[in-house]
């Protein structure tokens, strides 16, 4: 499997991050569907796991919800940093970076230290809360960078160490297919009406779309799902571009979902274009995040903030067949 | 399934928490063994389910490990509390007590919460820290109380709720031989050497007898997996009662391991008789837990420091072929 770039489509050559064009790398994926879920990951040799991935898909009431909080280091990022980490661990690469102060950064310093890396994670100087102990527990290097979030990002790529950004590296969103796949899975094989994605930097969002889009192509469902984004009303990129309107980030952030940030995203474009193909946008409000995350609560699922966002979505454009992904666990912010 | 009594026999007749001769009870194990766990468990008609079992095993360096910290509510104890709380959830119980202020305490108020049912949960008056927090947040109502921790469970057995006690309600018990069939299962049907279990009330200790017995009987393992219950030099009573030692409880409590505190365990006859039969005890002490803690955090993996306890003791009598059962989420001690 080849990664091409995905502004010009010229092929990645070796470990690059960017493409010349400056645009990021998608991983083409030219392969048949494997039943077994990782054949659809030829690239990993080796996986340097944590027993990431099969999580459960469960009903509660009106929807359905893949606890995705239920990967090892609670949050669904670790379906990205295994196929990232297991590719680094084959390529040789002993010293990583990283800017992230959340699920991302906690999920690459626990498969970089699995796989025996040095690991150096970039955050914001006021970053803090359990995500940073988190971090530090895994035996992470925190490096605390003043100034705005592209600062801190500037920082990790180049810091010496190779850049193992959750955002840029193909084979970090790549891994996020194995949950389209689950989830068609975990259904015998039927897709949801629409599948409910809170959105920031869109990893999530491009690798499930990749996933349903494989499973399309080689005839394993025959109706593409709906993806739908939801977004906060302070960090709404994707929705106003999307409908044409113009977004305004905030001049200090405030919402209750902190780990979604991305107010100017790598890969807005990308997202969407997938969007205008196969889904659609929905903005919510912090009375009905959090109305969302008190009921979760109350059926006994403690889930991030960012995460009960997904269902204040579905609350709006959600029908008996949809699914939301729970995508961190609130053990962390308890 | 009946439930008889593990002292005199006798059948328990409806949903009473002891019997009359004072004994637990146990749920007798007469049915062939079913590859689809969950129809091991015929008294559960509808499961009220958060998505529980199936966790992953992995092998890191010379061990395996069971990885039970990712059931939903971050500890093995989600096993027990599917069972019961489906079981009273069919019994149209609408209120229940349990005395707790760790992972028993987090995962019956998680359950009971989906079930819709009203959840006291009883803690010593000097409870604190994350997983009360947890109890609080599914809504359940947490009751302080002065004094020992069995005048604790007084309390709760005497609230006008259902008692449902983690130790003395057999489906709770019952619902750990999930975990002997997945480590079978996960092995491909080859029995482990050993099982390493960090033990305190010894619930976890007879559900995974249980499961590898019903096994065994059925003859789908030809051999029997050795158990070795692994305790803290605080909290050996266990190791003490099988090696024919006097055990004498600290004066005040103070290891590392918080959530192994049983000194005076319910159970202890049924425990040491298990481990006569096909296992052994070890005791470990703070220095062996931190190490073990230390090295798994190294790895990736943060666990409860009363789960390193199982590596701990693995390092002293483990093997190539023993699985270390990892209990509890350290996301929850952050
Ligand atoms: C809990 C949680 N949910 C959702 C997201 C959004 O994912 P993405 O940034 O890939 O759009 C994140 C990203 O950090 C997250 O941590
Ligand atoms: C994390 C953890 N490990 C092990 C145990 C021991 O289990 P048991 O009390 O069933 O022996 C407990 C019990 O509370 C626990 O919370
Ligand atoms: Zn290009
Ligand atoms: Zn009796």
């Amino acid at each position: 499997m080849k990664a091409l770039c995905m502004k010009c489509g010229r092929e990645r050559e070796g470990m690059e991050i960017r493409c010349k064009c400056g645009g990021a790398f998608k991983i083409d994926v030219d392969i048949p569907f494997y039943k077994n879920v990782r054949d659809n990951f030829p690239y990993v040799k080796k996986w340097v796991s944590l027993g990431e991935w099969n999580t459960p898909l469960i009903r509660i009431e009106k929807f359905w919800y893949k606890l995705d909080l239920l990967n090892p280091t609670g949050s669904y990022k670790d379906r990205g940093s295994v196929t990232l980490i297991s590719r680094l661990y084959q390529e040789g690469v002993k010293e990583i970076s990283e800017d992230s102060s959340g699920n991302a950064g906690a999920s690459i310093a626990a498969y970089g230290a699995l796989a025996g890396m040095k690991v150096k994670i970039f955050v914001p100087s006021t970053a803090r809360g359990g995500k940073l102990k988190q971090i530090q527990s895994y035996g992470a290097e925190v490096v605390k960078v003043e100034g705005s979030r592209e600062e801190v990002a500037i920082s990790a790529e180049r810091s010496g160490a190779y850049y193992a950004s959750h955002v840029l590296q193909p084979e970090f969103r790549d891994g996020i297919r194995s949950l389209a796949y689950e989830i068609v899975m975990n259904r015998q094989g039927k897709p949801p009406s629409q599948v409910f994605l809170p959105t920031s930097a869109g990893t999530l969002l491009l690798g499930v779309y990749e996933g349903f889009n494989h499973m399309l192509r080689e005839g394993i469902i025959d109706e593409m799902p709906k993806i739908i984004a939801v977004q906060t009303e302070e960090v709404s990129p994707v929705c106003s571009k999307l409908k044409g309107k113009v977004y305004n980030p905030p001049v200090k952030f405030s919402s209750i979902a902190d780990a979604l940030v991305s107010t100017n995203p790598v890969l807005l474009d990308e997202m969407v274009n997938v969007l205008k193909e196969t889904g659609d946008c929905v903005i919510v409000n912090e009375r009905e995040i959090i109305d969302s995350w008190n009921y979760l609560r109350g059926k006994g699922l403690l889930v991030e903030y960012s995460s009960a966002v997904g269902l204040a979505g579905a609350r709006k454009l959600g029908d008996e067949e949809s699914v939301i992904v729970i995508t961190g666990n609130g053990l962390k912010v308890l």
